[in-house]
């Protein structure tokens, strides 16, 4: 397993404050960067936490307004005149890939390195690799969105040779059902994929909102998640502006992460009006227990999944 | 005459740093804004120099690579987020016409007001007012860009209203004669204007660079500025570099500074490569003795110029 990191680039909700900065979002996973949004100005935060421009990267942006996607432009000039040379891919509705192709062509980015854009045209999933993928469900906002998470595939178990030689099992074909969960005979007994192999290795899932109201179709999306980050743009007694701009409240989101059995769960995206969001936490809390609130350059380390869970 | 401030919103030239946003002027002029060049991330200045959101503004943009121009995006969503209703004016290249328009398009911002784009074809007065005018000159720079200056017009001197009693002059035609300069003779005699009017009251000029290698247009353009605030992207060790793409060095900045006769130069516009630019100040002091850097947030008030000078 390699170690995954959660960095917050920005969590104010429309218009940036002093403390924070417009949506973006950085899973950190072994030499691999994922980002969710890119609002405007998060390649300040980019740089302070200490990414890196030549790192393989995919940008998953959740929707068109201005505040989520605009900072993708500043992002690829900076990595371009930093010297990245390795293509990046980024995903998104439609309209994101009008966006990027009509500012490359009118703003004269120099870009040394391609830009790979993936049009998301309906839900599912997005990207496949051979240790995770990405998948996408429509959330439930003003305009087309979506929301993401990030899933590990199950590893198979740790091969225990020294056990397989003590049974006499040959090295080859028999080794390798054992390995991938087959039961097999030899000489005349059944030798249990699990005494050999164990038990396979579950991965993590992170689920990302980007900003919706909350849905049932997202309570089963995000069933299970290691960490849920929600979108947190009022407090309880903004309920029906919550309501109305199709944004959700940290009630709504504590709700969705009860429903959906996740393990942990971060507010972000909060309105620009709050100072302090010691309010949003406490409402949350009433609900479900194992919440934080996210703030600009925090870092959250997502532990491995027991086998024994 | 109207108080004039320089506020300073990004001082950093390609790549903001921990310190440094992205390239953005304001000039607050009485109850007026003038931004010149609005780089990404400019609005979080914007709202901590406590600059108004509804006020009557300008724009104007010297060229479209992306560290000048994307700002504006953010800030148009944040004005309209914040109720403005006011039109706001936008000057710059045909490119950046096609930029407002592709990505008002494009992005939903739900703009609650105007915005008035026009597109420079060509150098001279881009705005004229009844107290000032803008003026654009073709700056040396690896893609189209204008240079320009505010220029306050001259007001007809204080009118000694007193003075006139005292002659016995009727109020009518004649005091209007007088005000605008013109000798009357009135009973036989002659009566000069500056007896009564003073002498006319000469307006501030501020120049503004934009990127660009120093050229002789550019030393008339600035002529007799009160302040000039010429980009320095670079060290005299760097000078190969500047030619190479274009931009200026400290050293540069002085010598249109001197050439041009202005009381004071600011540099902005430094390589994030440079933590400090002490050394660029001392470049420069060799050759121009009154020269300041701009850092963000820094605030310059441009006092009245003295009839007597």
């Amino acid at each position: 397993m390699v170690d995954m990191q959660i960095i917050f680039l920005g969590t104010s909700a429309a218009i940036p404050t002093w403390e924070r900065g417009l949506s973006s979002i950085a899973i950190r996973r072994g030499n691999e960067l994922l980002l969710f949004d890119t609002g405007e100005g998060m390649q300040r935060n980019y740089v302070r936490a200490g990414l890196r421009m030549n790192n393989k990267t995919k940008i998953f942006i959740t929707h068109m307004h201005s505040d989520h996607c605009v900072g993708v432009l500043g992002l690829l000039q900076t990595m371009s005149l930093q010297g990245r040379q390795t293509a990046i891919d980024i995903y998104g509705h439609p309209r994101l890939a009008e966006f990027l192709q009509e500012n490359i062509r009118i703003i004269n980015f120099r870009l040394e390195f391609d830009v790979n854009i993936h049009v998301i045209y309906e839900e599912g999933i997005v990207v496949r690799e051979k240790e995770y993928e990405v998948s996408c469900c429509e959330a439930h906002h003003s305009i087309p969105a979506y929301s993401y998470y990030i899933r590990e595939l199950e590893r198979p178990g740790i091969f225990n040779i020294d056990e397989a030689k003590r049974l006499g099992i040959p090295p080859g074909p028999l080794y390798n059902k054992l390995q991938h969960g087959e039961d097999i005979t030899y000489n005349g007994n059944i030798i249990k994929s699990y005494q050999i192999a164990g038990p396979p290795q579950p991965g993590r899932k992170i689920g990302i909102s980007g900003d919706t109201r909350p849905t049932d179709k997202l309570i089963d999306f995000f069933k299970d998640c290691d960490l849920l980050i929600f979108e947190s743009t009022y407090e309880d007694e903004k309920y029906t502006k919550a309501i109305e701009s199709f944004h959700s409240t940290a009630t709504d989101a504590a709700i969705v992460a009860k429903k959906s059995h996740v393990k942990k769960l971060i507010l972000t995206h909060f309105s620009a009006r709050y100072k302090k969001v010691s309010n949003m936490i406490k409402e949350a809390s009433a609900i479900y227990n194992n919440v934080e609130a996210a703030e600009d350059l925090k870092i959250v380390t997502i532990p491995y999944r027991s086998i024994y869970e």
